[in-house]
């Protein structure tokens, strides 16, 4: 389970850079699809994986705001802070997890398994790095590549 | 493992499903990102499970010509047969597959562990069907749902 994690890990890290040669009124522009802008999907996807990931760590949900965000170095920081506290149960992931339930604030009424959980993390941030490449190419920008063969992960 | 690919499957099906709302001429324009247009990125990911995890499977490379699959018909039927073909294959997945290791063709040179290959391609699709998600809102449809919850998986 962590390999997948390890990945998008590396590869939002990947984007923090790519973020460096462009103007941040380009990462804040509302762009079609995703959650609107670079900056807010890459915000989106840190969110996302701290407060599903922490929930099944037993952790409260830290919802931060994305205006207090709008800056690459601050959003990077906080995917690392993110990342740290929820490195560990995931290292320590076994399959006895995998059909232990949950219910979420944000999911009123549902149960899902600890197992669909971390895959609908996993799949949400590869779907939104998606929607990030093509909007490198718009920019006439080379996006950062999405292979996970190569990355001795 | 398999579960991730289940995810795939049913997406894709219901991308194939989408582009029954699309015009022909939309669905191979050509666009920003990805392989290039609606119809060529969907072939592209079934041509590559159908090459990677068949390579895993001990399977000779398909190679099939987009040429001659520039129809959503023709391709969900490709993408159904390719996904009989390696299906067992994966449903049988051990770790002890994970480190095994394999070379091919089209990466001469590299040498890749089953379990890196594998990941790959479970990957591979969800991003360039985050590349779909963006050039459908283009198009102004709802692109297909990416939640892997509540997928019954």
């Amino acid at each position: 389970m962590l390999t997948l994690f390890k990945y998008n890990w590396q590869v939002r890290d990947e984007w923090f850079d790519w973020c460096g040669q462009v103007p941040f009124e380009e990462l804040i522009r509302t762009r079609i699809g995703g959650v609107g802008s670079i900056l807010h999907t890459l915000f989106h996807v840190v969110d996302a994986e701290g407060s599903w990931i922490g929930a099944l760590a037993g952790k409260p949900d830290p919802k931060p705001n994305f205006e207090d965000y709008m800056n690459v170095d601050k959003l990077r920081n906080l995917s690392h802070a993110f990342r740290d506290e929820v490195k560990p149960f995931l290292a320590h992931w076994t399959s006895a997890l995998e059909d232990k339930t949950i219910s979420v604030d944000w999911n009123p009424g549902d149960v899902f398994t600890y197992g669909e959980v971390a895959r609908h993390v996993i799949a949400h941030e590869i779907h939104h790095v998606g929607q990030l490449s093509v909007w490198s190419r718009e920019l006439g920008l080379q996006p950062v590549s999405a292979n996970l063969i190569g990355r001795n992960l």
